[in-house]
């Protein structure tokens, strides 16, 4: 039986879902599938290009574009939203993802900086000041996002974890946060004027 | 010979420098230190714990209090650059230090969000708003500096990872996020007034 690569992914991230990111080497995904390591060396070269497949395959929900270009300061909250929920629906989302971007293997990553780097350019800023501003708010939203998952899973799992503010509505919070980031761009374009 | 918890501390910090925190089990550290793991759990009742001492050691270098109280924007950029520093100075130090702070289980965490919460309440900020712009900035920053630190690591490794717009000063595109943010802060306050 001829193995997909579509298939591979399916499989790296339903074990991603089950057991999380430790768990997910190439040889335990061959297993799932009853075939060789070797056959999955045929579409993927690497773990990593594996990975950077899982991760786009989680942010498959957040490709379509949106109806119209829309405020910049939508487009950031918007695309942030949608990445942020895409994280959180999968085991270790946001650490798989976050470590994809880091790599350079995610291309949906690839097309949100370009996308909120658009934002930024659109907000009035020169283009080299443009992508920074766009990665400062991906890592914004990769480092609260992998902060909010790790304290579910655990939580889910029991763990005596310390209860602090994030008791309750974590997007509310998560909002406050990209909200002082484009006042942020909005003031430095300001500036600049 | 009796077990001190420092020992313990310190044989966890060498394993995680040499090996990564993939390979930081309790088990493993009692191997190191040739005691049995139960010997361990006397000073740490869980991985957790031991983790959180271990983020407390390598942040030790941070805590030194500033010489004076200095302005707020100047206390931000101060704590963040060298949180930033000790995260980079030991394998996998930004993975480890995020996760132990979304477990509640950094000493010396809870202390810079407490600085930084102190920081945004001299910017004229309430203190509910406060914390949530200290965790926005510790998010930032955790999340730039883990993906820094993930692409310095394959690529001493020989990985084959795109090159991008790091290749040039990393510092100074920290600084610029870290600007945007303190600037947003700052446009918070001025809305409040």
């Amino acid at each position: 039986m001829q193995l997909h690569k579509r298939d591979v992914v399916e499989a790296a991230t339903s074990l991603l879902d089950d057991y999380g990111i430790a768990d997910l080497s190439m040889r335990r995904v061959a297993r799932e599938l009853a075939v060789s390591p070797g056959a999955l060396y045929w579409h993927f070269a690497s773990k990593q290009q594996l990975l950077g497949a899982v991760a786009d395959r989680i942010l498959e929900a957040i490709t379509a574009p949106a109806a119209g270009p829309g405020h910049w300061r939508d487009r950031f909250v918007g695309i942030c939203g949608r990445l942020r929920e895409a994280l959180l629906s999968h085991t270790d989302g946001a650490e798989l993802v976050a470590a994809s971007f880091a790599a350079g293997q995610s291309q949906t990553m690839a097309d949100v900086l370009t996308q909120l780097s658009t934002a930024a350019t659109d907000a009035g800023m020169t283009s080299g000041h443009a992508e920074l501003a766009a990665r400062t708010v991906i890592y914004y939203t990769l480092g609260f996002t992998a902060n909010e998952q790790s304290r579910m899973q655990w939580d889910a799992a029991g763990a005596d974890v310390a209860h602090t503010v994030w008791t309750d509505n974590p997007t509310a919070r998560f909002d406050f946060g990209l909200g002082l980031l484009v006042d942020g761009i909005a003031a430095h374009n300001r500036a600049d004027a």
